[in-house]
């Protein structure tokens, strides 16, 4: 596999490109849009998928949309501005950091009523380039606290990706681990393939072949017998948002691990940036679940795997309970038990 | 779809006729299998798996094979015989049913140590027979003892294929499914995929699409939240080999529905013929677990999903602890704890 590492967005002059991850780790090829019609349309079909990665994607896309606003004065602006943040808003419904980021860019508008249209443009262009920057530099964080809690020589168990790719780089679980390997090179992953996308296998096991690190792939129907054998020290995933509460929307299947990781007494963390925690919320039901299409577990590489006609649900989130959770690793430290309180002083901090 | 009806293993004329499974639901073709080698091979390609259908196809390899053996007397044909029996044997371990098989048809041999070679080459193929009659015989009184302990609209959930393709016909988990639909037309089933191997989408789907009984698939990751759900009343599958204190041995992923369903307080059955117990083996930690080709893993459709290089662990089957069934559905009643009794007491039936 080549050594070199492409970012999963970023910008090309006044082009957003975006690593293609549907073709990983075969091909490599980078889409370039123009628009934020692009854009938003990569984030659907999940050319870029990951929720920090989504929330970077939405603020270039707000970018590059605000460039086309024809707009006199700036109320005006706002007004069409509004209904652009709508559109990349509705992108995808469970992640949290997309609508994070979208407020986040608007808020610039709101707070620089004052200014040119023009001037507007290029801070909102700043802005997107501001969450990005800082999307990097919390994974390094959270790498660095998330480390903390990786024991001497551990096998961690991931799942799904929440890698490099995932975000603006470095990744927040596979941050972790990058840091703990650092640390530690005997440290190693079980990667779960996570269908039916298989970010596991196609985009986690490439990532981390990328930086040397040893890791076995599996199904995601083995990680019983895995922890059963006491194969698994440690899980370590990430989140696409979290409640007030610490309930934890993530992947399809992270329940599932979260619960036997209790069953057999394995310590099960969470790695996210504090922009992927929903205060609004109380508690993880009233996280809005993506449903996909069926087509996705019904087929696979286009060719169909189930008889013509078969009925299929594909929930692509699910939600885990605050009690299976042993650690947040954020940015500002690892948040523990009350998580209704250490969420709340992690968002004042 | 058609409606016609392919079984999985027949006798055509002196053919051992086996559909093979691996091109199912696209393509229903027929392997056409001579010789012992044949059948064993298409057994280790899993071209016929399921353990009672396995049990089933060893019996007939083994009337293929013995009607090859150039023997003056019974003493040699029995020393020839042994060999035969060997390489059956070892087409795959997990599953008792094939072992249990060739014993069964071995002993043909040893009780009739005083007959010709010839009869004894057409008891073994009588033998054969029986074995297959048996099964289905086994599979209907499995469905009349299994639709007792499904609820009235019970959404069932099963895991890989414990279906007639598993079995001589009808199945055991499908099995208790067709019985109780039949009873009840209200029931439904929720269908994991079943990785890597995909029984689920191609084969229990296809079944029951064929049978008309209401089925959705989903992938084995959201077996948890569709528990979380309330989505589930209770769990019926299939095994590989049942020890004799009722640890169960079935396709991987199995324990993970046990413990899930555990935690949701769902029901869950074991289906199974009494041929899959091994009292031999006093618990689950004994039984041979397979490992095959990690590239059933890493691979889809014959293209890679993974980077090239990239390692995987493919364990067949896991084992789920006694604790976690809530009863062992057999051809002689449902067995309950403690199943060292039970299971003695079915045995001596």
């Amino acid at each position: 596999m080549a050594d070199h590492w492409l970012p999963p967005i970023y910008w090309d002059g006044d082009t957003v490109a975006i690593l293609d991850q549907r073709l990983l780790p075969h091909k490599e090829v980078v889409l370039r849009c123009t628009t934020l019609r692009q854009v938003v349309h990569a984030i659907k079909k999940m050319a870029i998928r990951g929720a920090p990665a989504v929330g970077v994607a939405g603020a270039m896309a707000l970018a590059l949309g605000a460039r086309t606003i024809e707009a006199a004065d700036t109320q005006t602006f706002q007004n069409k501005f509004v209904r652009l943040c709508q559109q990349v808003k509705n992108a995808r419904p469970t992640g949290n950091n997309l609508s994070w980021a979208v407020e986040r860019v608007f808020s610039v508008v709101v707070e620089n009523a004052k200014e040119e249209v023009c001037t507007l443009k290029e801070l909102i262009r700043k802005m997107a380039d501001t969450i990005m920057k800082e999307d990097v530099e919390n994974n390094l964080a959270i790498g660095a606290w998330g480390k903390q809690v990786i024991p001497r020589g551990a096998r961690i168990l991931t799942y799904c990706n929440a890698g490099a790719l995932a975000t603006a780089d470095y990744g927040t679980a596979v941050g972790v681990i990058r840091s703990a390997f650092e640390a530690d090179p005997s440290v190693s992953v079980i990667s779960c393939e996570t269908r039916p996308f298989l970010q596991g296998s196609r985009l986690t096991v490439y990532e981390l072949m990328k930086a040397r690190i040893p890791v076995t792939l599996i199904t995601d129907n083995a990680v019983g017998t895995m922890m059963q054998q006491k194969k698994v020290d440690v899980v370590v995933l990430g989140a696409d948002r979290i409640a007030a509460n610490g309930d934890t929307a993530n992947k399809i299947g992270t329940y599932m691990v979260a619960v036997l990781a209790a069953t057999h007494n394995i310590p099960f963390y969470v790695a996210a940036p504090r922009s992927t925690i929903d205060p609004i919320l109380s508690d993880g039901s009233l996280i809005p679940i993506e449903q996909r299409d069926p087509q996705e577990v019904t087929h696979l590489n286009g060719r169909p795997v189930a008889p013509r006609g078969a009925r299929a649900m594909n929930p692509a989130f699910d939600v885990t309970p605050n009690k299976y959770i042993t650690g947040i690793i954020t940015e500002v430290g690892v948040l523990r038990k009350p998580y209704g309180k250490s969420i709340r002083n992690a968002l004042q901090t």
